[in-house]
């Protein structure tokens, strides 16, 4: 069973305000990840940053949730995953995602996977594509009143996925009772990299 | 096509040096990851922080690689995969998982998971499953001499996985050619919550 963190009352101004707050942080310490994983300088700049590290996040966690940031909610009802690993803005491990939805309920997003999503030199870790085709076609299967978690998701590896920019897309296929077939892919510029198909499932708590 | 970045000559004692420079690091930079995210100091202590995680960065890429890690080898010829998103001891991103193999060509790890990669609140994020599962299944399927890459990967959510401390293990069902079929599962502490099978493929550039 699970349960929602609800934050009572926030406006969206106060998201707005938030937002402006939180996520420039949040970029900040997405380029000292990439700037970690390449950097070549000496031992003692190594050992002087990692001590201006630990004294950034020691002040950061002089006030700070006892937990993960769960999922807090605006006052109408927004969601607002800002801890999710594919499209927090307040967690750096994500590329973030950015998803649109247009008209026929087909989601999609365009984003930049660089040194930390690496698995075969110069590509994406086969598992990023799963962690983000997850994602997105668990986004495509939900919408904000109707959550869908996956239940079984299948991907098809045509070649291996060129870091720089990516595209993501799915849609729902079908709809049987609480089951959703979604369908989606990931491509980099010359095409389709990674075919996705999964069944995605209203959680009993969420059935109403 | 799959081109390998070779650094050779880096004797046991080199890569050991190397740890000691660079694993403190990204342990540190993992904790700043999990406190940005919970982070509740106001917002001119956050704006101060990222600051000084700016000039970190900054000092950091006073020298790096152009590009992102690559593979890089020792003399002996074992892989450096310290890039990698999933057991990169340069990648912050990384819970990391330290994999061990037994006898029996079974492959295993035991890691924790916090907020950085939560899904459902207080849960495992789907994709995350999907992308530690891609990862240990490649393992139990390739070996240093023999790598090999993900064909299809299939993956069962039983239930949601509870943040916190998992397990992951996976082995070779059989082969058949450049094909290995390989299965494995997630587990928390109250059994198994994600099962995988996939196809993992050894690259044309690889059967020399």
């Amino acid at each position: 069973m699970l349960e929602y963190t609800h934050v009572e009352g926030l406006s969206s101004a106060d998201v707005t305000r938030l937002r402006e707050i939180y996520e420039p942080l949040t970029e900040s310490v997405r380029a000292l990840i990439d700037a970690t994983i390449r950097t070549e300088v000496d031992a003692e700049t190594v050992a002087a940053v990692k001590a201006d590290v630990d004294a950034a996040t020691e002040r950061l966690r002089g006030r700070q949730l006892d937990g993960p940031f769960g999922l807090q909610f605006t006052s109408d009802g927004a969601q607002m995953p800002w801890g999710n690993p594919v499209v927090g803005l307040r967690n750096p491990m994500a590329p973030p995602l950015v998803i649109h939805r247009d008209e026929d309920d087909r989601v999609y997003a365009d984003f930049d996977l660089g040194a930390a999503y690496e698995g075969p030199p110069g590509h994406v870790h086969g598992g990023v594509a799963a962690l983000v085709l997850d994602h997105v076609l668990g986004e495509a299967a939900s919408n904000q009143h109707r959550p869908r978690l996956t239940g079984t998701i299948t991907l098809r590896y045509l070649r291996t996925t060129r870091l720089g920019r990516v595209h993501a897309e799915a849609h729902i296929a079908r709809v049987d009772g609480y089951k959703a077939f979604a369908v989606g892919h990931l491509a980099d510029d010359e095409g389709v990299t990674v075919e996705a198909e999964g069944v995605f499932i209203q959680p009993r708590w969420a059935r109403g």
